[in-house]
């Protein structure tokens, strides 16, 4: 006979999910509290072809491992290219949905959670993503001798624990160990980058250096940092960049439409929390990229992170905080032209490594040849084929070309694929690097968000440069939103950044680079006056902000509150500044131009 | 008006090809002196779905290099598995043919020649395949000095050069720096691995090691050897291994059929020579694998190997020499059950790290489960299924299992893939390790071969132990082939040595492994008396060979000529042994049955 609670369980499912099946993964023998990625794995294929699926599984904690994953090898934008355990890859399915009501997907090593490709209408909601061994190696400041520039540290490294060899401290991991690589001094109290955290940069061994091995759970630091770290300082090391530190994120959605993350927590990941490329419309709903209680910090890289992708998305809801990298970053990516080979065909480099791999553009999308001088876009025409070479290399054929090819270096910026943003009501904060990073030419709206960050609270940059990280703006709506103590890192960063980043060679063109971006009504407690960098905008609307004096951190900067350069009509308007000891101003170049700043209160022109 | 160089061309194609479409690669912009890479590949993947195809290379030398090269991660069995650049990816082909008319294609850095993959009767003939700069570092002492243990080397690194840093000699290559690694000392006279080759190995920087770079070309080495090289010692070192040294093979061929190699020479290679597996017959006539003049040495790795083939493969007409391993190779792999999952299927796991990503097996493929200790088969059944996991393992499912599963270790035998092999007029000499391992199911003929290696002349091993090369023989002759001073190397080798390898946990069976070896009428010079080894061997037949007593090294042996354990079925018979100043003698063990020694010259039974 049915039991009860059997009978109720279906009673429940058909209520919720009509006619679409839905799969109780306790019958496939998936059980908490044991290994079960090779059940999930096969479970998962014994489905491809059916649509309106429901993994539903019962509350607990379920265990992954990398030795019966799946492995493919894949590129992964912004992350190291390699083969990769995968747990879940939901690969060329329709109306596909895990449901974790509330359980734990605990993971073990190198293995990526869940990849999302070649979907429709995917939904992962009601779990949380953790895994057994954080991928940041934690170390806490014990005790301290300004006198060596010495200081001792209580390693957070749990049943692994590390050893040092050669003068050098390795981690254990699952299968690995980490060198120190990259690394950030955090604050014990705050959980968030410590005031001036460079002072404390682990620059890793030397001649002048010493590091030795106390007991299994303490190793004391000779020379090491530039200025002694205080007792409670808090460091983050995660291991040399690129190549060793980011090669298991714990959500990819790669070309996939209708994407919806809701009610998800993701405690650590070798890697980011979320990147997503070339997908249409994603939906993020209740996002939580958190410590977990044992630990200070999250993931490696990013919260989340949107490349080439179109359509809407939405991040809402949402609490992004500790991570070693941004909040959020939406951009496509500059492609270096090496040759134009004729036949409209151009040989293309993908620009920056940890963009290997992409799929820069495909038969339809409409591309811009841009100058990679002043990164201003040249020519429009639409991509008729595309060929890979390699993983930096392509051809692109295109179905007009200049009728003369411009001369200087050229870029192509892809421009079907850029999504709008709707963001609000998250939190982003206590993370190394960024709030959030935007460069789409899609319509954005953030409003309602809290951001408190280490360096820049908003950045809209584009650069042909370093990330390549394309590309200009159109219509930005930055509202209501409170910045907390923006740039307590080192003081010297704004809730608003705006400007391409340029290389020596590179210069201003004739065309400003940004344009329509509003930054209107919000909250800015502020422990420096800096309001807003601008460079190369046209349509700059600065308008209503309130920003406070914060005693947080050491007060005071340098920096203008407001600086323009090379802007044109910009309105900087009914601002007001309350209670700073000092001037804010707003210094302009000479190349700025149909400037009015008017009805701000506490600031001036200088 | 048509040039008449031209028009015999045509007409020579004519004659040649018939109606076969045959393409001048100069007319597609395909010239010697230049990177040809990107038009190579442009070129082959405009010409997918065609039959009969012949690429025609005009004589030259045509430069290949990695930047615009197709690239794919690529697992490659008896490599490291990598992403790889191909030059020639010859994928799905049907009738295809690169006829090199006496062309060197040579290449530049890290790329892989040609890879020939579920295609049909492939063609490859007429060139020599190069590198700019060997995969092999070559250093030879110039001085000397006992006293102090140290020597000084020229280092044969080209335009390239090396450095030494933190008392470690780095040599530069294209885009890569090699650890000393693997290494081997070989004779500038001989051309050949050194006698007591192993006295010279160099065992890498330690506390008591030094090495000093003294101008661009010479480098000091003190402590780096057991005993101190003498002048005229080439050193030949290849990197570290796995991982680091086996990249980038010259000829990969893999799931085709009817492949054809004739009169194609290999003078480097970042691997293997020649790497196939599960194919179906593969015919290499006049292959040559040597040292280009100014270099000692040819590839890192095996000249031919063959894993998992059927069919015929036929190696006639070859040299074989200046290698880092074996001649020939021809095997199957051992893989690991895991565990029996039910419903047929088991988990099985690839047992060797270079044997990741093979394909084991496929539906309708005849397997044998087998005893992981006695390394004998306990059932044979047919596969119906098989799902990958990952490179190391995979799901197994089969026809019929055994009513009651088997007690202990298990491990699968592919039956089906298993290949014929015809080896005659082949020189195979002046390697690394072996002449041949033999370990294929199928019906093999060696016969009129030369052989002179430094380790054994023909090995037929089958372990499930280190390397996991599958499996006993069933039907092999070996006839008048000559060994010239095998073994060279320490002086322990035999010309011909059988038996399984085993771990200490693993011992002989009820059945013996192999069966129905001839090894007949073979001229063999010899400094050490050594004729064969012999373990869990049913019919061995030795006869008619003749030996000779040969002064090219110090002479003598504690083994037996002839040493016999576990066989059965023994006939040695009208073997000759020549002008040897010391007794040679047949050893057995108590366990060998029935016998027969007799009309032997200058061998008694002990």
């Amino acid at each position: 006979m049915m039991k009860l609670q059997t009978l109720c369980f279906l009673l429940f499912m058909f209520v919720f999910y009509g006619n679409a099946q839905t799969i109780n993964v306790s019958d496939y023998g998936i059980k908490p509290g044991k290994d079960v990625t090779l059940e999930v794995y096969r479970l998962i294929t014994s489905l491809k072809g059916k649509k309106e699926v429901t993994l539903f599984f019962p509350k607990g904690k379920y265990e992954f491992y990398p030795e019966n994953a799946y492995e493919e090898y894949r590129a992964v934008t912004n992350h190291d290219n390699s083969l990769k355990h995968i747990a879940f890859p939901i690969y060329g399915f329709q109306d596909f949905t895990i449901d974790g009501n509330g359980s734990t997907f605990n993971f073990h090593g190198k293995i990526c959670p869940i990849v999302v490709e070649n979907s429709e209408n995917t939904t992962l909601k009601n779990f949380k993503i953790d895994w057994e061994h954080s991928f940041v190696n934690e170390l806490k400041v014990i005790e301290n001798n300004s006198k060596e520039n010495s200081f001792v540290v209580e390693v957070n490294n749990g049943k692994f624990g590390f050893e040092v060899k050669n003068n050098e401290i390795l981690f254990n991991h699952y299968d690995w160990q980490d060198v120190i690589g990259q690394n950030i001094a955090f604050d014990s109290k705050t959980r968030a980058p410590i005031w001036h955290t460079k002072n404390y940069y682990l620059k890793g061994s030397s001649n002048k250096s010493k590091v030795e091995k106390l007991d299994n759970k303490t190793a004391k630091f000779i020379n090491y940092t530039e200025v002694t770290p205080p007792i409670g300082t808090v460091f983050a090391t995660y291991g040399p960049t690129p190549g060793g530190n980011r090669f298991a994120q714990a959500i990819h959605l790669s070309e996939s439409k209708d994407s919806f993350i809701e009610n998800v927590t993701v405690y650590a990941a070798g890697g980011m929390a979320l990147i997503a490329e070339r997908c249409e419309n994603i939906t993020v709903d209740k996002f939580i990229v958190t410590s977990r209680e044992d630990r200070f910090f999250s993931t490696r890289a990013d919260a989340t992170h949107f490349l080439g992708c179109k359509g809407m998305i939405k991040v809402e809801n949402s609490l992004l905080e500790h991570m070693m990298d941004d909040g959020i970053n939406v951009h496509g990516a500059y492609v270096k032209v090496e040759k134009y080979l004729g036949d409209n065909t151009f040989l293309c480099e993908i620009s920056h490594v940890q963009q290997a791999g992409i799929v820069f553009s495909e038969p339809g999308d409409k591309v811009a040849l841009i100058s990679r001088e002043t990164i201003l876009p040249l020519y429009e025409t639409t991509v008729t084929k595309t060929q890979k070479l390699n993983e930096k290399r392509f051809l692109l054929t295109v179905a007009q070309v200049p009728k003369e090819m411009p001369k200087g270096l050229l870029s192509f910026e892809n421009l079907t694929w850029n999504p709008d943003l709707y963001m609000s009501n998250n939190t982003i904060r206590d993370n190394r690097a960024r709030g959030a990073l935007i460069t789409t030419k899609g319509k954005v709206v953030i409003e309602n968000n809290y951001f408190s960050s280490q360096m820049h609270g908003i950045l809209i940059e584009g650069d042909n440069n370093k990330w390549y990280e394309s590309g200009a703006v159109k219509d930005i709506t930055i509202t209501n939103n409170t910045f907390e103590n923006i740039g307590y890192g080192t003081g010297e960063h704004y809730p608003l950044f705006i400007g391409p980043m340029f290389t020596p060679k590179q210069h201003l063109g004739t065309e400003k680079y940004h344009r329509n971006i509003n930054f209107t009504n919000n909250t800015i407690k502020s422990y420096n006056g800096l309001l807003a960098h601008a460079m190369s905008v046209s349509q700059l609307n600065i308008q209503g902000n309130r920003i406070t004096f914060s005693t947080d951190y050491p007060e005071g900067s340098k920096l203008p509150s407001v600086d323009l350069i090379y802007c044109e009509d910009v309105s900087i308007k009914k601002n007001s500044f309350k209670n700073f000891s000092w001037p804010l101003v707003v210094k302009t170049s000479d190349d700025v131009s149909n400037l009015s700043v008017s009805k701000n209160k506490g600031l001036s022109k200088k």
